[in-house]
């Protein structure tokens, strides 16, 4: 797989896995701009937005709004943003969605600018750690 | 109505509506990053994305879906983003989606900056001509 993102889908990279679907890898951004910072990737390749199959397009949608419980419930922020860049803008030349924990006072226009590095190994994995707990949580109380 | 998201999504205020569903009303930003910047809005409330019906939920997947192709091939631009703000960051207090067509070199971090000057409505009226006429295009290809 000559693809980033096929391969960060299919755990053929190092990735902190938070949930995952038939269709869906989501995984921690490795440059959070905040802990909780998830990015949705479909398992099979697709570039933009258009090119997902239906399926795959609804299960991304869902996905986004159960992570979307469990960061608020994780790391209670002032809001959520979602983006999906598509074009020359996806950096990844893979379709994926962002779910981006935010607080007040941040500036949110730094997400786009090129520069940052990557998180801390043990920041990521305390992040993930707790997303985790919540999401089997929800999970355990969905089945209940 | 208090809701001014309810509002424009029941086109009880001066709206450019492109595309519209039983569940949605797809029209124009007045404060567009580009021309073409649409945004999705339910018809009925809801405040966050957790808070959508699951109908509603898919509808605006696949409206994102449909309205990428219309503005790609309206406006061309570089690439889509698409991007939804819950909490206090979401302005309208009402669920919306931003479909925005970009182009290289422009700084989108002004997206998110506060200031803006609503666009003159011939701009707008002339967008909202050239992404119906192609909308038109792309449902009678449907049906046929």
């Amino acid at each position: 797989m000559n693809c980033v993102g096929c391969r960060l889908a299919n755990e053929q990279e190092n990735v902190y896995v938070v949930y995952e679907t038939a269709t869906l890898t989501c995984i921690l951004d490795y440059m959070p701009f905040n802990p909780g910072h998830v990015l949705i990737l479909p398992k099979g390749h697709a570039g933009e937005v258009e090119e997902l199959d239906p399926k795959t397009a609804i299960d991304i949608m869902e996905a986004s709004r159960f992570l979307s419980k469990a960061v608020n419930a994780a790391f209670n922020p002032d809001g959520i943003t979602i983006i999906q860049n598509g074009g020359v803008f996806n950096d990844l030349d893979h379709y994926h969605m962002h779910v981006i924990p935010r607080f007040e006072g941040q500036d949110f226009a730094e997400f786009f600018s090129e520069e940052g590095e990557p998180e801390d190994e043990a920041v990521l994995a305390q992040a993930a750690g707790e997303l985790i707990r919540i999401i089997k949580e929800m999970e355990h109380h969905a089945r209940v």
